[in-house]
């Protein structure tokens, strides 16, 4: 998509200058710069800085505050996620930071132990929100909604263990895309993958892949390899940690821990080996167990007719059918995905390294159904970005390059040489401020020049209006230019217009 | 400020129509729509629907999900606030919904019963915020910052009693701006007033006044009336409830739950009917026994100086030096402040009645040194849009006049007269997704093409492209204007360039 890419391109490279292409090592360092928030995190935690009271002035463990600069980073990221979202016709949403605890009960298999419960002050029991799709699987039952297509940017919180998986974030920010409503097949599939090159190519984060799997394939495998039915969601728990975790690991596990005799791990073992395009689904249709059954077929036909409109959509290049994606939650009933940035083979060279899902989704056609009194289904297939990762590359790569960013939008400031002329610059910035020109001063009654010039150079401030006994007497303020350091006198009538003139020029 | 309003006029406009004055009984009635609210909280918790579940599908007390006809609403009027702080130079800030609870205790003082705990997970012990402005204070001594000038749009929790205070939501949105460190006298605070002021221009709200006293004076006069040390807290959140309670029931609660001597309470009521302008303060400079205060004479000296710099930025006739006014949180130290609605005169006429607070704020130049080790203090002073209000208003003023907002941006619909024409829909669409425009199509095989029309009516899309077996062969598309129902045909190597000419125009 060429010409996207060039639409981004413009606002990218105003954040970021010209420079577009991560140098090689980029995504290692991004891990190790991950293990060292961590680290503070620790460090922090044990510092003694207990003289006046008895604890540490700190953010709870696996939280962190965002400072002016990672906030401009992540507001330009936000912005492009949300007008793509909203290129595609959704509607914006919001939803309760807590949910009723019961809200949250079974729908998210073995991670139900990291929710966050909020203590019984007398009430009701609450929760916070583990992700947005819950919520909006809940809202659709409650106002009795056949159909919807939603974003949600929200913060969610899970108890995630520092020790288990490094430098993961307790709260994190959710940006995500759903369409709920009974469709033709596949057509809303395709749009919610289209969305996610569209946005992985828009933030230029270097090339990606999307792994495709059906959970109807995944349940068909273990159905074929021998998996008795009750352990199925365990052990696709299991193979969902094969993007962290070797397969000797994960056959361990579900062998040693959830009791899968050997030979049927191993069948299953044969299977998750397999990815590749639309011609591997073409040969899964003529393996010889899995075309036994229903389930696996009915998948492999949907994944079949997503691959045609993927091609229609210009992004079929992008995609793999991937055997061992199992993605975790309980909730997904059909076709599942998860986007992965590809290393270039120079990076590949220096150190294999999972950089890790930066998009994920699926469709969850049960969801909304379970919180409906009667049953009634809405079928629902949506995408979540991942946003804070991407916000970690890109702060990398920021500082990889010595980028700096503009942490105030301030485009005019207030100087005075003069002693004593505090009412006239108060006077002077109110009349900015009510045309809408973005300025400061300094809140100090005799400020000296140097100072207040230095001030502007420091924080990128463009234009500098300076006003003294001089000026006041000849009606006339001085404009100075920071960059180029040149000054014209301006009548102070014609002040606003000659301002919003440069600005709009700028 | 004319070219202000202007300025926001047009956004403004945009939104709502033209009718830019809201009723006479809009105020009166916005109040029984929150009341509803609360009711209709209570009728879903009483709702027998417990046929499949043994729960009722709805968000917790308090809290609501939002719309997104409330979104709409909801972003628009953030974007005129962040605006405002940016045009005042802010930088933004985001912290954790959650903070160490021993980070929050001995700061709210009666309020502190209303902070929401999280469960005791093992682990830290944790709180949900209650304000952004203690969450502020602890960046800035975690952080060892002298000064900062911060915005903060975020969430915060409090567990009011519904039944106390009808239709407050327990979770809710604050807008903060807050300038930290050490100045001259005034000038930030002076400048928070002002953009407190251009805000509430901006919004149209109608006329409003800002109330101002200082902590300083307040507890002067707690002095010099008699009140023991001991009480000026709880004397003080006594004076608080004034706007909500009658002085009668305000001075019962004084003598009878506080102890405090019945005279020494009829003084107080003295003093605190008195509001005026700036000749307020030469009045209570000249009080007998206030003037005699050391306290309150700093304070009275600091409303001069206030008063003066207003007067440069054109509010001062927006300003009320009001006694009675108290703010209950325990951090201010000096000028506090808050913003009122006005009824105009035909309102109240109807049905007095307070529209309550609509901004708010003051100086706390404690709260920092209370997180910082050796106490080292950063002086600070900021204001809180109160946003929920706000909505509240705008939401009922839109529905008076029937005003309706669309909920999608999408600017083409992608149609087909033809059975079997998904494959070229499809390629379409992606055309113009990558050329950035916004567009839609029904997920359908085969919809209907009247179908297709009226959704494009009733979500008010501007453009339908259509395309068909004679447009295929013909090499054209047909654009549809749906306003005009008027039809042209286009080449279709044409068709991107001449949409985005379309839209750019329009």
């Amino acid at each position: 998509m060429p010409q996207l890419a060039l639409l981004y391109g413009r606002a990218w490279a105003a954040l970021f200058g010209q420079l577009r292409r991560p140098p090689r090592a980029v995504c290692i360092q991004m891990v190790h710069s991950r293990s060292q928030v961590a680290e503070a995190v620790l460090t922090s935690q044990q510092k003694p800085h207990q003289e006046k009271s008895n604890f540490i002035i700190k953010t709870p463990k696996g939280t962190r505050d965002l400072s002016p600069q990672q906030m401009v980073v992540r507001e330009k990221i936000l912005d492009m996620v949300v007008s793509c979202f909203k290129r595609h016709g959704a509607k914006g949403l919001d939803t309760p930071a807590f949910e009723l605890k019961e809200m949250l009960t079974e729908k998210y298999g073995e991670d139900s132990g990291l929710i966050y419960d909020l203590k019984d002050q007398g009430g009701e029991l609450l929760s916070l929100r583990y992700d947005l799709t819950v919520p909006f699987a809940r809202y659709l039952a409650m106002n009795k909604l056949k159909k919807m297509k939603r974003y949600h940017v929200g913060k969610v919180w899970r108890r995630e263990s520092p020790t288990i998986v490094q430098g993961r974030y307790r709260e994190f920010c959710q940006c995500d895309f759903d369409i709920a409503g009974q469709f033709d097949p596949m057509i809303p599939d395709a749009e919610c993958l289209k969305i996610i090159c569209e946005i992985l190519s828009g933030l230029q984060l270097g090339d990606f892949l999307i792994k495709v799997n059906d959970r109807r394939i995944l349940d068909g495998m273990f159905a074929v390899c021998g998996v008795p039915e009750s352990k199925f969601h365990a052990i696709c728990s299991s193979i969902d940690k094969l993007d962290k975790i070797s397969w000797k690991d994960v056959r361990h596990e579900m062998v040693a821990k959830k009791g899968l005799a050997p030979e049927v791990a191993d069948q299953i073992g044969d299977y998750v080996q397999c990815h590749g395009g639309v011609s591997l689904v073409e040969q899964m249709f003529q393996d010889p167990r899995l075309s036994q059954n229903k389930q696996a077929l009915e998948g492999l036909g949907d994944l079949k007719l997503l691959f045609e409109y993927l091609t229609l959509f210009g992004i079929a290049e992008k995609i793999s059918f991937d055997l061992s994606l199992a993605r975790g939650l309980d909730y997904y009933t059909g076709v599942i995905y998860e986007a992965v940035l590809l290393q270039t083979p120079a990076q590949a060279e220096e150190e294999p390294l999972n950089v890790g899902s930066v998009a994920a989704g699926g469709r969850y056609d049960g969801l909304v159904g379970m919180f409906d009194p009667k049953g009634h289904k809405v079928p629902c297939v949506g995408l979540s970005i991942g946003v804070e990762r991407i916000f970690s590359i890109v702060e990398q790569r920021m500082k990889t390059f010595g980028e700096k960013v503009r942490t105030t939008e301030t485009q005019v400031f207030v100087a005075t040489p003069q002693k004593n002329f505090l009412q006239e610059r108060l006077k002077l910035i109110a009349e900015l401020w009510d045309a809408g020109i973005k300025a400061e001063l300094l809140y100090k009654n005799n400020p000296k020049l140097l100072t207040q010039l230095h001030y502007c150079e420091n924080t990128g401030i463009p234009l500098v209006v300076i006003i003294g006994e001089q000026e006041l007497k000849e009606g006339v303020i001085k404009l100075r230019l920071v960059a180029s350091r040149e000054e014209v006198a301006i009548k102070r009538e014609n002040l606003v217009a000659e301002i919003q003139k440069r600005l709009s020029e700028s």
